[in-house]
């Protein structure tokens, strides 16, 4: 099945451009809708940290380091490289007796606006902290000192990552398409969009046993710190303090966007196939209002789902608007 | 017709998003290929700026305030606001005797990276000759200063856009379905994917009457100029300079782009439908390449076209590649 189209954009009465997209909801039942191609195997990219979290947390070794709520959510966490994130992962990375040079992320400028001017007009470069994965790869670290491994935790055939590799296939009920390469260096497992949606809903849904723990607890830490998970501005945060954390949200790289919401037992992925980020954004807003998660007269909707494009002089001169189709059926 | 596949992006092994889109290719015997919808009405945007100069041209304007190849060059332009762009528009208008406050376009932070952290830096906000507009305004300016028009040039009903919407209409060959405000202010009239080719046709095999002679000087303006179309890194003078003067490209907002191969009497006109640029650098790059215009094997190919994605170790992870069916049939 092709994907469907979901998301337009809107100018002078005419259509101008348009975003498709495969999407599947779940919940504890199976699957509930879908939009698109449910078999469509797709790189979640960021939008699975939190099942690369798991073997951090299921074999102990957050509890050894005495990680708390926020360590975890900057594990799951796609940050804007601000202050509290650089500092909380720089003092993150002190309590385990290591340092910056120990992260295999590498570094990019910022997306927070304030840091990114202050390295700018400073001449300073970022480091491997400012990086948008460096929560993730603490956690990796933290992985790795407890089970004492190769410095290079982030190669494929590391321990660490085999131990994702299996977690993934488990949450998502199949075995990965295979992996490619993140710009964080880790490596990202690819899975259909239904698998993807499914590991969501079995967060929403966690068991009693180790993994449901592990699983409660990381979604816990993402509700209760939506500030760590992105920042300011970013549509992860927004959408998590509009929704009054009950509903976990994170954004991937190429348009992934998933959510999950443990009062439903639901989960949520999509993909929009050109990997426009203002497609998943909408179409992930869309969904999140469908299922009855976020109430649609806050203002975050707007924002997301609209979000009227204003030119230099001010006027509004287009608009985001869904697709026909999209989301009025399953 | 639905727009077909294009430009994809590959990573481990694994498709992980691709572009859709529609392209025509016309000479002077017609429609000689077309990929999806060549009746997909698109806003051409800032590809159809030698079109929205035309009335600069042909009125005697540009003659009467003494315009050279490079503010026509300029009048063209989707310029990066680096000191260059900036000096020769805020000289072209002293010239007029007008300054910065008659433009209409609004302000934006320049895209040329010393420009913007000059002012970033320097807690300066970027003014209007910074809006990759301004050399279009700046034409608006000079017609409106010899017809003695009204300053607001940039309203659809002012004489000089309704010349415009003429224009439009004449060299596309069908009636405009209507029309946008663009990102700086001015109309921008919705055409055919079809029609706007032909337009570009007809630069290409200009002929002798004050139209024609119009189309040539500002072809030849652009290509005399290619280093204030745009502005260095950018695909627009890359793909000019690799073509060594031969062909005209122009990129519009929300993936559209032109060529203009005189020697050919060829015109190009293509529209990725979910309006992102990677993809119709690519699909532009693919199209002069297939059609004998620019040398597959300069550099810049391999920048447009495959585009290999670093990551921030420096590790390639992802690559562009064209889509099976893209350009091998017409």
């Amino acid at each position: 099945m092709a994907a469907v189209e979901m998301v337009e954009l809107w100018r002078g009465g005419l259509k101008e451009s348009v975003h498709r997209g495969h999407a599947v909801v779940w919940d504890r039942g199976g699957m509930v809708a879908a939009w698109g191609d449910p078999a469509a195997v797709i790189f979640p990219r960021s939008s699975c940290k939190m099942i690369q979290a798991l073997p951090l947390v299921e074999s102990g070794a957050a509890d050894a380091a005495g990680l708390g709520p926020r360590q975890l959510a900057l594990a799951c966490a796609s940050h804007n490289g601000a202050a509290l994130h650089v500092g909380a992962v720089g003092d993150w990375l002190h309590g385990l007796g290591l340092a910056e040079p120990d992260l295999r992320c590498g570094a990019h400028m910022p997306q927070d606006p304030a840091e990114h001017r202050r390295l700018l007009c400073s001449d300073q470069p970022p480091c491997q902290l400012h990086n948008n994965c460096s929560g993730k790869h603490a956690g990796f670290l933290t992985w790795n000192r407890h089970h004492r491994g190769d410095a290079d935790y982030h190669l494929p055939e590391h321990p660490l990552q085999r131990a994702i590799a299996a977690a993934t296939a488990e949450v998502c009920d199949e075995t990965p398409a295979g992996f490619g390469i993140d710009g964080c260096s880790a490596p990202n497992f690819a899975v259909s969009i239904a698998g993807l949606a499914r590991a969501m809903a079995g967060f929403a849904a966690a068991s009693e046993g180790a993994r449901g723990q592990a699983q409660r607890r990381l979604v816990q830490a993402m509700l209760a710190h939506p500030e760590l998970v992105a920042g300011e501005g970013r549509a992860c945060t927004e959408l998590m303090r509009a929704m009054g954390g009950r509903v976990a949200v994170k954004t991937g790289a190429e348009a992934v966007f998933v959510a999950i919401a443990p009062e439903r037992g639901l989960g949520i992925a999509l993909k929009i196939e050109d990997g426009a980020t203002r497609g998943s954004e909408a179409a992930i807003t869309a969904l999140l209002v469908h299922y009855g998660l976020l109430d649609p007269a806050h203002p975050v909707v707007g924002k997301y789902l609209r979000r009227p494009l204003r030119n230099w002089r001010g006027v509004d001169v287009a608009e985001r608007r869904l697709a026909a189709a999209f989301p009025g059926r399953g």
